[in-house]
Parts: structure tokens; C-alpha cells; sequence
């Protein structure tokens, strides 16, 4: 694809190589250094003098390293004279600072969304953003993919005559509605209360579970604590079965062997959004692919074809 | 209040009135027109130099009368060399367009917050938007005052042995929970589904509502469509008697007759953060003030107290 | 015309339509709609992914919601990847509020001239600005057309011999002048004062019209009174009929019938660039058609040609 | 006055200085110099950290050097650390480039008051504009002075029972009737035409001079040939004697010589905006001095007391 | 002091409590965590709504932690209506990054400085950069202090009759001079040829070291490996005794251990701008301290006082 | 080359002719004039619109004059829609002003870096900046040409045998000692002391030069009294011959004579990046053309080529 040049930075090489092997051209090489006073060094190996520049950088751990990592190759593309510079974000880990519920912190979604522009992203391109309304924190264009149709897929396949929805956050409950009404199920919601500093419980379950099969949806997990604590929940609401589903699979510490330890779970499924080491993997995690989504949305970008028959 | 200089747009003068007498100042006088090619003119009466000026203006019907003619006025405050210029706004309707639904719209709440600042807004004074990220739209400092406290104590009156609150949406959960939990009850939640194009239903009501006394809440109420929607389902849920409150009570055409008509209603309840004529005002019908929530914001915002306490 | 896109606002979609039958190609449909709390909403109905776009809406009555309209849909442009976003205002109403002749007012020409870029605007196409320097107002870059040709070719056709061209106002003049040496004419200039708040005269005609076939010659025509004015004191000075000229004819309310009610009122000439309703034109109003010079100006602007041989 | 700081650059410091005596203050010291590259060097010998710093520099010739030098300390005083830079410029003589009367030209006006902006400006304070419009030119708030009443002042106390204001150019019409209204007077009008590149004619005066006392008046006057163009077409129309008036006395070359030779010219009045040589000064030339109002403007400004009063 | 509020992020606590010690106040509380998804969060304590504030944050190791905490910081006291945000960096790592020296690289200097603005820094307190020029990077007003006369005054109480001042870098040539004249004496150079990637060495050293006590001076050391491969140098050139000097003394790894190993290495001085964990403490360590310094300034700045005198 | 478009200021209009000579295209004309209140005027004569436009201009004397005629006209070439502009400035004299050595001063360097984005300009082309760091002053893209290999060129071709390269100060040692490894020599330092406000001395020279051929390198020389200074301080180390070379030869007043009259000074060697005029060239002086590297890289930037090949 003429004009077109893709680089990656550390956090998710293996989506880079597959976004490019989808598109059916060669990652751009990169040198990443660190400077004895820890200080960042990127220099892309490519001449990007007009080119049509994606860098590739989920905002995953360690968040800062990587987020500092992409400002950098971006600030580097622009004064290499790209013709356009998009961040392609697969998970935008800090979307989730998107509004000011304590006094005196940074709405950080917006604070890296300018920091982005400032850096010389054009555009950015990402994928299921915790809340729809950080969109709105970019000046820039965003093309915003939802994962929905992929995990959607996946259950299509199973039978669901008796499933149900079950988001495990109120402030979700709008897009786990969504989601369900692709499977054509219902929607249950956990309630969550905050009983101290570091302990969130979920005190009620809104709809009606007993008997049922779950398929558990969230945007991202990370721990897993309050999926298990749903879990609990559920159970004691008569719940059969539970499928437990999220377009951003952190999965941080052990949270998959601790999500899939139980019997009555039949499957983590999750996109590959967020790069996962080897020894996390087990027979019950699925793993969907969104290489073949972000190289349908480059190629599109880069052509000027329509974008918007991807989120339908 | 040495150095506070109050303007008060043609949006909702009685509520500044009331603000100014509440903070024990006079309303600064504003000269406003119109020339004959329709474009406005704007002259405020009175030295704004080195002053805190503060523009109060709720975005309401006329919407674009009101927000243009609120542009003009902090245009001018700048130009006449306030120190400070704050937007005071009440009702901030174009909080409702903060996402990207569809393709090729505009996120109407964020251009808005752009325009506010290019016409030189220091500041934002606000209440209850309709979602919390907005906030993070602005890129000036935003004062988010919440009327739950000032909705709440009308309604810890009364006997609640039996009461739920329902939000009729469900991206309108979370805010609605926190509503209950004030009031120390469950939360039921109604889903809405698109028909077609202008027809709107709720087809699902998650949660138990039998029997109950339901307090429908929601951000903003105006034609009440939804809301008739909502009690008829509710109705045959079960429900018993229905309190219908809102921060925001547009109420427009026949609403408030609409929505008051039903015995099985008791109340319908609002701050008076939008304008609404006498002669819809009905003894259903409880408007309360919310001058002394945002005179005391301004005076401490003026003085450079702490706001933060109004919040908790 | 290849990567070329014209949409059109609601203020004006016959000169919309006429202008891209010139040009040859479809105006690309646009869904307007409000929300019941008066919010505008727009959506760009065709993908305008890297296509030169051009917006068309003069900002003429309702001027509020014209420009508001347009704003939308540049922020709807922009957000949808749009290569380049030109405004095209045939009428830029606010160009009038061009100066601070008073303490404490907006130079509203220059605020929205902000507004406009704030929105996404690339650039702006217009028409025979109020006055020369609100070109200046602006950051990107702007085409000024002029109608004077148009104007005069329609006059060119008279007999002449025994005209001079007048002007209602001094502030006008040099354009006056600059008509007038087109049609190889005199000048004569009316002195306006302001008696009141809401009353003007002419008390002064400076140059000779006694006899004479006057062309008056204004940049917009609204209400018509200043030029009712004008007519009476033309008569007492002994001037013989009268052909009445502007650019942007707003004529709003009954202005026409008073404009032409009078016997040696010869004819009333304006461009179309103001949408007109039926029941408004007359026998003596002309209605020059602007649609050729703007599509001639777009479609040199799309493929990069000189447009400055429009202006000579 | 405490925290005020007064600074000028090398273009008019007898006028700084008396404006410094007027308000009662010493100016503050800086050092010019200039690199061996032509490399202009200034230091601000005063410390001006949270101070309200006013720095005095018209832009007469040589203008780019007043320019830039004003640029520069500008840029020291915001890097030093003041609270507020007001740029002072008694003429702005880029004001002049206010339009694009041909193509692919600089609106000069415009893109300086960007620059101004760039280097550090709050605030403007400024006289007589070219036109009004200029003042829209400005993204910071401008305190627009005039000299008319200080010219007017002047002319009262002459007979002018049969005198007649004269502009010599149709684009300063409505300046030129603004002042003859102040003296109760009427206004005629000289026409400029263009004959070749470097020649410029009066062809018309549009009102009656003839047997009249003409003051001619223009807002800046260089090497006066237009206004010698003028005297003789006003005598070839039996004009009687003269009074010539402008705000900006630039008098380039030897034209107080050239506009006071004549006997019929009585009096070259000006005020002091633009430095004078001593050896330019004749007893026709009256210059009028202009500290005072400026002195007034800058305590107001510094004071936070309304300057609107200064304008009526 | 009056509306003063200091923060401090985790780089360096113990500096910060210093600083404040210095000036009389309370260190201001902060609350720091760390998301699942490791984005960071933090909490200012106490109310900083029209404070002038400072929060203290070198740019050390984790330096994108660091940094990036100091970003959050930051915004949240703007959103929270500081009147000023000072960020006081005693370390700014970045600076290194200050020249395009290879093709597509970013010059992270320029666009750390470019983030703090965006982030809502109004200015940059910091201590002795890489290069000076990396001042003008930024487009806040900066102070920039040296440690020089606090390093020279440690070395004015020893016998320097035989020493030298040598710079291990051509490039630190001019600053290393500047520091051989507070203290009278010569100066030295080495001069860096990099060999291979990862390999630098010291080719030549210009100016005469045989028999003398070298005073190597240099802005920053980190693992120390150019000062080792210069004193190797220095030994072959017949040098007596070693003083290592810098002001940012970052010793990462076992630097301390081996750059004050050998006999002839005397001391290895430093301020203490960068935290030092104990155990890198040995007795041939001295740490200036720098807070006197920082709460000096800070107070100047707070109280609009001359910081200039600070720097001669 | 097509789309393609070459302007020159008055600057050096006989490089600008020669880089079109070597790019193969005629040179675009421009009208330039000077009212007579000492403005520019500024016209540039062949249309621009979606051209990438370069525009020529070294800031040599009279400096302010050429600075503010290349801002009127990247300002001219934007409102006349140039698709790309770009200021191509040979010689930028203000890197000088690059740090801020003394309290209260511009870091100009940055200043006209911003004053040319503020203009219009999209991209800068340069040649051999005072530091690298100025580099970082701009915010647009900058291709920084290096005369190094034209200049090392020009004495290959002599026998070096005996020859060491001289920095006439310590800020240029990196610069003189990358130029020496260029030429595999060594390298010597002056170190320069200010006595006086006007009277710079060189006090020490730091390395070998006694019996030398010394190559003086300096980035710019204008009076040459620096070089005479230090030429004393190598005669009496016992130097033998000298040659003197830099980039940008201002050679101001009779430096060429001055620099070139004593026998031991062989040669004078600079770039034509800054006109001299024909009485000052002698035949020791060697300008050597630097037009070929210029047109080399703005064909390559116009054609989107790397063009960081030219600078290895």
C-alpha cells in the first residue's frame, strides 16, 4: 500500500506484526534506547517524509513506559515531516479517568488526549473505550472500534436459550445492554458499593439471574476481584453457568487462573487487544484476534474509504 | 462583594435575581438587541475592569438564542477587561450530544465547550450535566454542582417504607443508584428500545417494582414521553403510585399536564434551573429553588474558598 | 469533480441546489433534526472521508440557528475525516458588528470569525463582506467574492446618461464610489444621524443629483427604512426615479412593497444570495442569480486554480 | 503608583517621558544594542516580576526596527516574569494594511497583532486606528484612544462660521463627518483615483467648499501628497483658506515645507504620536501634545477604573 | 506565606520537606495510587482554589513515572482553580534530549517542556540544564538556577594552588570554563569519540593536567563510565588527584562504588537534587544540599520579588 | 517540477536565482514596495493556491527588514492558499539569542521561531544554526543543513600535514571537533574572557598549535575582531600559517580586509549563504556555493524524499 507506514512501539509487537501481516506489508523497524539517566530514546529506521504514519502502542503496563514511548515516536514522525501521524491505540488503559469524582484529581483521559495532540498525533484510532463520552475528550479525529461484533461471534456459536447479560457495573449497563440485545438475551446488572478504601462490594443484582447462564460483560479486567465478587453474587442468586467476556484482557497477577479456577466457568474470552505472556494461558481463556479489524480500519483510513461500515 | 460583578443573560432573569439577592448584590444592568438582519447585539451597563465577572445563562429554549447571545456577553466582559469571566450555566442542554452514536455527527457538548473558551469563558459554573464525563470536555476549570442534595431533602420528607427509585434509561444507572442510596433504597432500571426513527420504547424494567411506590428520576424531563412510557410499564409491573423528579424540568408543550394527569401521580418535582411560564405551573407541580446552591458557589469561587464542600 | 463534497445547511438549499447544478454534480444529502430540548443535531449523510467539503449556509434569519446549524456540520465534517472544511457564506450577517463604537460590546465579526475556525472550518468562501477589513478577522484563509460585476452588467444594460450613483451612508462610500466608476458614474454619499435610540436621518446629501436617475447602492437591505429615508430627502434635492441596489437583500418584513411602492421607484436589485419567499417578489424586484459565481469560485478553490481573475 | 512599570523603546522617548511625568513616575531604564549581525539585543534594566508593565513604542520609522524592538521587550518582560504586558503604541502604523485589496497580499494589520500576541501582549493601547475595524484585528483586549476631541479642543477656539470639514479620501467619510459634527460643521468629500502605478489623483469633490475656510483632515499624513493634490482641486472649486489636521503627523521628507508653503495654508496641526525633528518644526506647525491622555489611559488601565469615559 | 501551597510528587519527598522546612510551611499532602490497569491516580489534600502553587518533581528514575505523576499533579491543581502552577523540577532529565543529532529522533526536551504547558504548568523552576539553550524550549517563563556558586564554594575552602577544572565533554566546554573562573583556575578538556554503539571513549584530552589536582566537572552523572574512561586518561597524562563534581549526582547502579574506588580519587561531590538511597552513601560521598537554594527562590517568586540576584 | 513554487525576498535574491537554477525552474516574482509611513508591501506576482511554495530569505542585514519582509510574505502565500510554505532561511541570524546570560532579556531565537509559525510558515529549511539546540526552538519541522562537508571539502584538496583545527571559543568546540575528526586533525581552543561591556579578549588557548597551519572555525564571522584576537594569541603559541573558514561570512564593514591583510593568513573561506557585495570579494577570499545543496534538498522535500542522507 503505497504512502503507508506502520510502526509499533514495545508494549504489543505481536499485534503490530499481525496488523501488518493483515494489510500485507512490512512493520517498520524502530530503535528504542534508554538513556543511563532513564531518560526515553526512539528513533524510527524508516524515512517517513510524506508517509501515512500509524504507530501502533496499546496504553497497557507499564502504562507510563509505553504511553512516554508513543508520545515520543509520534513527536518523532511529525518533525521527520510525516504527511499524517495516527495513534492507533488498541486499549486506552487511561480512559478510564474520564470524569472528576473526588475533588482536586486530573480527568486524565482528557489530559493524555491533549497530551497526544501535543505530541502531533493527526488522528487516533482505538478501541472500546471505557466510556463513549472520552470520544469527546480528543480535539483530534477518533476512529472509535467496538469489539462487540467479535465476542458477539463467539457466543453466537454456543446455545444461549438460556443466557443472560450480566454487566457487573451500573456504569456499563448501557453497552452490556447492547451487547445482550446482539444475542438477543436479556440483561441483569450488579450494583457496586464502595465499603472502604481498597474493598468494592457488589450489594445487589438488578434483574433476574436464577437458573440462568451468565455471560459476564466488561470493557476491561484487570484483577478480576470484582468479577468474583459478581460471581459470588451470582451464585447465590441461583445462577447456573457463567461465560465471562471483555473486549481488554489485562488479566493482571494470577486473574485468570483465579477466573477460571471454578467449575461452573466455562470460558474467559477476551481480544488480544492487550498483550498476555504465555504462562497466563490456559485451556479456558479464548483469545479472538482484532488484528484483521485494525488492518481493515488502516487500510480504510488510508485510502479515504468509509470508516463507519465497521461500527454498525 | 468587593470586585463581583453578577450579568444575567435573557435566558432566565428571575433565577439570576434570585442569585444576586441571595449573594445581597445588585444584577448589573445589560442592554439587549437585535439588528434588523437578525444578528444580536449585546452592551453591558456597567465597568467590568479588572471585576469577577459571572454570565448566568442556562442553555434553554431559545437553545441557540441563548447560547449565542451568552458568547456575546463573555465576549464582551473580556473586551472590557474583567479579570475573570465565569459562564454560569444553570442548564447546560448541549451536554446531551457527548457521544458519537452515529456516524458523521457532531459531539455538539464538546464544540460547545471550545466555543465557550474561544469567547474568552474563564471558567464554567454548572449543575448536573448529563453525563459526568462532560466535565472533562471543558478545557477551563468546571465547577459541577449536583442537585441530588437539594432533590433528596424534599423527599426525605416523606413516608419511603415502600418507595424504589427507577431511572428510566439505562445509561442513566449509575446516577440514579447514587439517588437511591441517599435515600437508602433499591434502584429498578427501564431499557429503552429504538422503534423507528421518532418512536421510542421501553421494553424490558429490570428490577422489582411491584406494589412499590416508584420515584422515577431522571437528569432532564422535557416532552415527558419517556417518562409516560416508563409509568405505563410500570403500571403493569405492578407499581403503586408514582413521584416523578428531575434536575432539569424542561417540561415543554403540555408536559407537565401529560405527565401530572394520572391520579396514580403525586408529584412532579424539579430544581428551577430552567425558566418555565405560570401558567404551567400546577399544584402537581414543585419547583425547588436552587438560587442558594449557586450563590453560595459563586461567592466561594469569588472569594476563593473551597467549593468542593457543596460536592460531598 | 472528483473528491469533491457539497452539503448544505437549512438557511438557503435552493441557491445550494442551483450552485451544484452548476458545478454538475449531486448536493450530498444531510439529516436535520432537534432534540425536545431545542439541542440542534445533524448528521452528514455521505462519507466525507478526505473529500474537500463544502458547507453552504449564508447566516441569514433565523441567524442564531443558521449559524449554529453550520457549525455543527463543520464539526461533523472534521470529526468524520474530511480532508479540508470550507464554509461557504454567501451572506455573512455578522460582519456588520465590525467594530466597538461603543464601551463594552462584542465585535461579534471577529468572535464568530473565531467560532468558525473553532468548529473545524478550513476556510471560508463569502460575498461582499459589510466592510473590506472583517477579511481580516479571520485565521484561515478566506475568498472574498464581490457582486459589484454582477450588479453592474444588470445596470449596463440602461440607459445611463443621466445617473450618478448614491450611497445611504458615508461608512459605505468608497465602495459606493467604486460601483459607481464601474458604470462610469458619479457619486453622491447620504450623511446618517442618529436622533435617537431607534431613530436615524439622513440629514445631509453630499454631491449633485438634482435631475438625475439615481442607482442607490447599498451592501445589504433589511427593513429598507434608512433607504425610505433616503428617498425623501433625494426628492426634496430634486432627483428624478430611482433604481434601488445591494448585494445581500435580507428585506425582511414588508420592505419590498415599501421599498417599490412609490411611482419613481424604477426597480429593486439584490442577488439571490438571501432566500426570498414566494410571496415577497414583485414585478420591480430583480433577483440577479449568485449561483454561477460561487460555483465558479468552488470549483477553481477544488482543483487549485487561480480564483483571483473572479475579483478584477 | 505601586506596582507600575513604564518602559519605551528608541522610537519616542520624549513622549515617554512625558507621559511618565504626567502619571508621576520615572520611566525605567533598559539597554539597547545590536549584535555585529544586525541582531537586536535589549535588556529591561528594572525588575518587572508581578509587575503591570507598560511598554511605549509607536511603530514610526524605522518601522521594523520599532517593531521587532518592541517585540523583544515584550518577550523580556513576559520571560521576567510580569504580571501584565500592555504594548503602548501611540500610532500603529500597520493599521493601514487593513484589507486585500489585491491578490496574494499580507493583511498586515492582522498578522502584527498575531505577532504582538506571540511575543507577550495583554493588552493593547493604541490611537486613532486607521479604521475602527482594526480593532477586531486584535485577539487581546485594545484600549482605542482618539485624538479627536484633542483636535477639536483646538479648532474651537478659532471663527468657524464659514468653514467646511474636508476628508481627502472617501474611506475616512465617516471619520471626517464624526469630527465635523463636533465642531457643528458640514463635511465635503475629495475622490482618489488611481492613474498609474505611482500616481494618484483627486478627480471629485463630492460637497460644496467653495468661498469656505476648508479643514482638511486625514488620520495620518506622510509625504502630503495627496493632500497637495487636494489643496488645488479645492481652489480650482474657490475654496478660501486652509486648516490641515490629522492625528498621526508622520511628515516624511520635506513635507511640513511643502503643505505650510503656500499662504492660503494657515496652520499644519498634529498631535505629538510621531517623533519630530527639531528642524521640521515651522510656526505653522502646531502639534498638540498627546502624554496627558495617555498618562490618563494608563492609570485607569493599571487602577482597574473604567477607560470608556476617555472615549465620549 | 500567605497563599502558598507546595506539593511534592514521589520523586524526592525528603527534598521537598526540606524545601519547606526552608520556608517556614507545611509540605502539602498528596494521595497517590495506581489503577489496576497501572495508570496512575492522585489526589491533592488540601484545597489549592486561587494558591500559588508549587509541586516539586525532579525528572529521576522511574523517570516516565515520574514525570507523568507530575503531569497529573499538575492538571488536577489547575481543574481545582490554582491561581499559578509552578513546576519546580530540581532534576529536568529531559534536557539531555536537546538536539536533532541523527535522523527521527525527537528532541524530548522540547516536547517534555511542550506536555507541562499542556498539563497546566504557568511556569518551570529548575536547576542547572544540560545545555541553556534548552530554557528556550519552553513557553512559560522559567528560573533557572545554578548550582555553581554552591558547588564553587565547597571546593574555595581547599587548597587548589595546583588543580585544574576539566570537563569530560567538549560540549559542557563553556560551563566548565565559567566554573574554572569562579575559582581561578584553568581549564581542561576531554574530548568523546564514540566507537561503537554502546562504546564512547576519550580520544584526546586538550590542555595541560600533568602533576595537577583535576576538578572534573560535568552538569550530570549517571553510571559514571565517561568520568572513569577520562581519569584513566587523566592518569596517562601524568594528573595527581581526582575531585569529581556535578550537580545532578544520579550515581545510578554501583556508580558511587567505583568512581570513588581508587586512592587518587578524593571526594565525589554533588548537590542532592537527585534522591540518593543510604547504601550508596560512602564517606568520599559529599551531598550539597540544595533546598536553601529552592525555598529562596520560591519565596522570591511567591512574594514578586527579583529572583535575577539569585543567579550572578 | 510540478507544483512546485520558489519566491525570494530582497535578501539575497542571486542565491534564490541560483537554487532555481539548479532546481531547473524560473524563479516566481514578487512586487515589493514601502509606503510612506515606512510599512512594507508585499506582493507576490504568480498564484500559489495548493502550491508548495519556498520562500528564500537569509536574515542578514538590515535584519529586521528581512525578518519582517519574509513573514509578509509566508503570511501573503497562506491567505492565498499555498498548500505548503516553507521559510528557507540560509542564514538564521538570531540563533545568537539563544539563552538567557543575563537577567531580563528575549531568547529571541525562540521569539522569531514563533513569530514564523505565527506567519504562516509550515516548515523551515536552514543551514548550520550557532547551536544545534535552536533547532528545538521551532514547532514546525526543520531540515537543518550542515556546510561541514562543503566547507571540508573545499581543504581536502590541501596538504593538512601539519594542520590543526582552532575554535576561536569554547561554545563551538563540539562543532570545530566534529569538523576536525571531518579532516582527521586535532583540535585547539580559544577561550574568550569579557573585560569591558565592548571588549572581549581570548586568554587562553587550550591545546597544540605551536608550529601549526591553523584552520580557524567558526559558524559565523561578522566584524572579525574575535578572529583578529585570537589570530595574536596563535602567533605568539608560535602558529604558522592561517586559514580561516566559516559557514556564514557577514564579513561586516572591512572584516575582509582586516582578516586577510597580514601574509600569514592564507585563505578565507565561507559559503555564499550571506551576499557580499563585489568590493569587498579579494583574492584570498573563497566563497564557496551553497546553492546546490539548497535546491537538493527542496527538490527532495517537495518530492518526499529522505533527506536525511544530505546530512551525513
Amino acid at each position: 500500500m503505497k504512502g503507508l507506514c506502520v510502526f509499533s512501539g514495545q508494549a504489543h509487537p505481536s499485534l503490530a506484526t499481525a496488523i501488518c501481516d493483515n494489510l500485507g506489508i512490512d512493520l517498520s523497524p524502530t530503535k528504542f534506547d534508554r538513556f543511563s539517566n532513564d531518560c526515553l530514546y526512539v528513533q524510527l529506521l524508516e524515512s517517513c517524509r510524506e508517509q501515512d504514519v500509524f504507530i501502533i502502542q496499546p496504553i497497557v503496563p507499564p502504562a507510563q513506559e509505553n504511553l512516554m514511548e508513543l508520545l515520543l515516536m509520534m513527536d518523532a514522525a511529525r518533525g521527520a515531516s510525516a504527511r499524517r501521524v495516527t495513534a492507533v491505540m488498541p486499549h486506552y488503559a487511561y480512559a478510564r479517568s474520564d470524569k472528576k469524582d473526588a475533588p482536586r484529581i486530573s480527568i486524565t483521559g482528557r489530559l493524555v488526549a491533549d497530551m497526544l495532540s501535543t505530541a502531533g498525533a493527526n488522528r487516533v484510532l482505538t478501541l472500546t473505550l471505557h466510556s463513549e463520552q472520552v470520544h469527546g475528550f480528543f480535539s483530534v479525529p477518533v476512529d472509535h472500534l467496538n469489539a462487540g461484533k467479535v465476542l458477539a461471534a463467539h457466543f453466537m456459536t454456543k446455545d444461549l436459550s438460556n443466557a443472560v447479560v450480566v454487566s457487573p457495573d451500573l456504569g456499563n449497563a448501557k453497552e452490556a445492554s447492547r451487547f445482550a440485545r446482539m444475542l438477543k438475551l436479556n440483561v441483569a446488572l450488579g450494583r457496586k458499593q464502595r465499603i472502604s478504601d481498597d474493598k468494592v462490594i457488589i450489594d445487589t443484582v438488578v434483574g433476574d439471574v436464577k437458573g440462568r447462564d451468565c455471560i459476564v460483560m466488561d470493557d476491561e479486567i484487570a484483577t478480576g476481584s470484582s468479577i468474583l465478587e459478581l460471581l459470588d453474587r451470582l451464585r447465590e442468586l441461583g445462577a447456573r453457568r457463567f461465560y465471562l467476556a471483555c473486549t481488554h484482557g489485562l488479566l493482571t497477577k494470577n486473574a485468570v487462573r483465579k477466573l477460571t479456577g471454578a467449575e461452573d466457568v466455562i470460558e474467559l474470552v477476551t481480544t488480544d487487544s492487550v498483550p498476555l505472556v504465555e504462562e497466563k494461558k490456559t485451556p479456558k481463556l479464548v483469545q479472538l484476534p482484532i488484528a484483521p479489524l485494525f488492518a481493515d480500519a488502516i487500510s480504510r483510513i488510508h485510502k479515504g474509504e468509509s470508516v463507519s461500515s465497521l461500527f454498525q
